[in-house]
């Protein structure tokens, strides 16, 4: 892709570039963050105004049966099964990533017993290692042991109880071959716990292909479900019945308007319930999911990984000696959809992108990170990025911006 | 209350009533059912379009500091602070009750090391003695130990780490005396955890003025948050520093950007986040909050507790000999904002009340409850209530309708 023409004529043959339309997206932005926050879709907006005024407003609490409320975390979790390649029954929408991590790892460690360790990689998503060591701490006697991703495989032994990695890396876009990966771990007896969050609706994912056994995910990125959107958990059905979560509150109990003293687990993945759903959050996430699932998904994955290369191609070429490095894989099979790139300045620069509508994100200590959500991002976006970022890197003019858009911050 | 008149002569010297118009209720309703889920404030509607439409599709990504949605869950807290009897930096918004009844009676038990009972009542909430049950479990070697409501302060001796007591019972209203029994239980070295989730809007709560240790509560009832509202927690200021969360997610970190592989449990209440702030949900619950501290809220407290007293007299004179019996103290001093009869049929006389437009709650084995929330209930309401409930046990009604209302509902 080496003229802006080209990009445009990329954009022009592109059978997906009518879904741009179904996004509210400002103009003059070049959104590139979306697997941070994605964008709002077009219909998200008028159903929520139908959650609040007609459901919550006119319902009130005749809306947990009469619209529904009550059955949109199994309801919105068997949507997303489909693009994860679980069964609907396998999938439920709860609480956050962290907190359904928490969930699974506990419940996990022990199905397990006589097994002491969490295995995971130094370098993983905060939350995921965060959690790992509050499980730990709480049941005692629990070593979070890290090794680096090629090492993975060797450090597998008859200690590990769990297997905790994320599937496409937050920050370089390396993608784990989850059924190798999963088939060596159960090999050794460990079960694996994949981290979906950068993958869910970004990438081909095949749960049950590869023979998972858990699963969680966050609603706000791919899924474009809104800030702070409910996640989601997986537990393979074959795990359902041996598994207890540890936060075992009253949406998850058998029979939860009996209101007994004594817990008794749902049956299936009801059990991963805890408290009351958060029906706006699900109203939202459930609009995003069904514009996903109304989509050719095949073909958007396909469009994420052309753009990415598009990208990549871009800037090597246009940024050429500016001091940039990739810190994605190449090979489109091996990574999520985004790109990322080290610079030694790269959180002023990033701050001088965004000072001209090109939003991406920095990632600590030194990544300059591009998501390319093929729902609403085109050819010409990543031109227009490398284009802004080719300028900035030119000019230096990231050196100015970058003190005042820092003041703006802090 | 003897008449009609009598009750609308009582609305209209009502200096609370024009509060009423700030929601947004259904025509021909009698909404006695803001325990379980309050009314849609009309200020709601529009600030969730705002909250969707242009932070998060205009601002995007740039929304967690432009439109303050990162500090949501402390700014949030420090206003419910306010009607609680906490300081504001003493309560965050976060997650479900019964997640926040997790992480707080965890902390509490490993911070008793050498004891090991969390004593309850029989007939607790049901979550949070399933919580209970899953902290015991997790931990091992924890007992939960139930003793009546009259027996409480008996049962604590040097076993006890935590007292989980929910400040005004779901079922009978009946209400804690929150200082005494914080006192004699930190007398024996316990910690105290409250559930407000029926106080919390409802009567008056002064955490700080009877020592408290540690509280949760519910953003969907009092609160008028919404279907699924985030909850809060409550830990004082001197416990802070000591306590760890066990759900360690990333936004509970000291620098949750730094995306380092190490936990460090933040300041102050910052360690009781966990997962990503759900912004829809706290943007809705903020109006919620929002309107309670615009009104007189003492003056709040006193209506309710009149409203009690008016459908009490109402109900007593006007059903006698109808098979009801009060289930909720006559001292206004003594309980919160709800009333519940027993009946022996009471859910096909619920289903009877909610085809007629009278909206209360069924609670298993036999409780008509009906809740009374002062900002939008009047006492015309309770008449209604009071001769509706009476026509149908007169006419025994109930029968027919409650087969239609059953499969309706299934």
């Amino acid at each position: 892709m080496r003229t802006r023409e080209e990009a445009r004529a990329r954009d022009a043959a592109d059978p997906l570039r009518g879904l741009r339309d179904r996004f509210d997206l400002p103009e003059g932005i070049t959104y590139l963050d979306g697997n941070s926050l994605g964008a709002l879709p077009r219909a998200t907006a008028a159903r929520m105004a139908e959650a609040v005024r007609d459901e919550w407003g006119r319902g009130l609490v005749r809306s947990w049966n009469a619209a529904g409320w009550i059955g949109a975390p199994a309801r919105v979790g068997g949507k997303i099964a489909r693009l994860v390649g679980a069964d609907p029954h396998e999938v439920l929408v709860a609480d956050s990533t962290s907190v359904n991590l928490y969930k699974l790892l506990a419940a996990a460690v022990k199905a397990r017993p006589g097994r002491r360790v969490i295995l995971s990689e130094p370098g993983n998503f905060p939350t995921d290692l965060y959690v790992a060591q509050g499980v730990a701490e709480m049941l005692g006697d629990i070593e979070v042991r890290l090794a680096a991703r090629d090492a993975i495989i060797d450090a597998l032994d008859e200690d590990v109880a769990v297997l905790l990695l994320t599937h496409v890396h937050y920050r370089s876009a390396a993608m784990f071959d989850m059924a190798a990966i999963t088939r060596a771990a159960q090999d050794e007896g460990a079960l694996v716990l994949w981290d979906l969050s950068h993958s869910a609706g970004a990438v081909p994912v095949d749960l049950n292909g590869a023979g998972a056994d858990l699963a969680v995910g966050c609603g706000y990125k791919y899924l474009n479900g809104g800030p702070g959107a409910p996640a989601f958990l997986f537990v393979a059905e074959r795990h359902q019945a041996a598994l207890r979560s540890p936060l075992s509150g009253w949406m998850g109990h058998a029979a939860p308007f009996d209101f007994g003293d004594d817990y008794a687990p749902g049956a299936g993945m009801a059990r991963f319930l805890c408290g009351t759903p958060p029906i706006l959050g699900l109203a939202a996430l459930e609009e995003g999911v069904d514009l996903l699932l109304g989509a050719d998904v095949p073909a958007l994955h396909a469009k994420g990984q052309a753009l990415c290369s598009a990208f990549i191609d871009c800037v090597e070429e246009r940024c050429a000696g500016l001091g940039l490095t990739l810190a994605t894989p190449r090979d489109p099979a091996a990574r999520g959809s985004h790109v990322s790139f080290r610079h030694a300045r790269s959180w002023p620069v990033m701050q001088a992108l965004i000072a001209r509508g090109v939003i991406g994100d920095f990632r600590a200590p030194d990544i300059l990170r591009f998501g390319f959500t093929p729902l609403y991002v085109g050819f010409e976006d990543a031109w227009n990025a490398a284009e802004a970022l080719r300028d900035i890197l030119v000019t230096g003019a990231w050196d100015d911006l970058a003190y005042h858009a820092r003041a703006a911050v802090t």
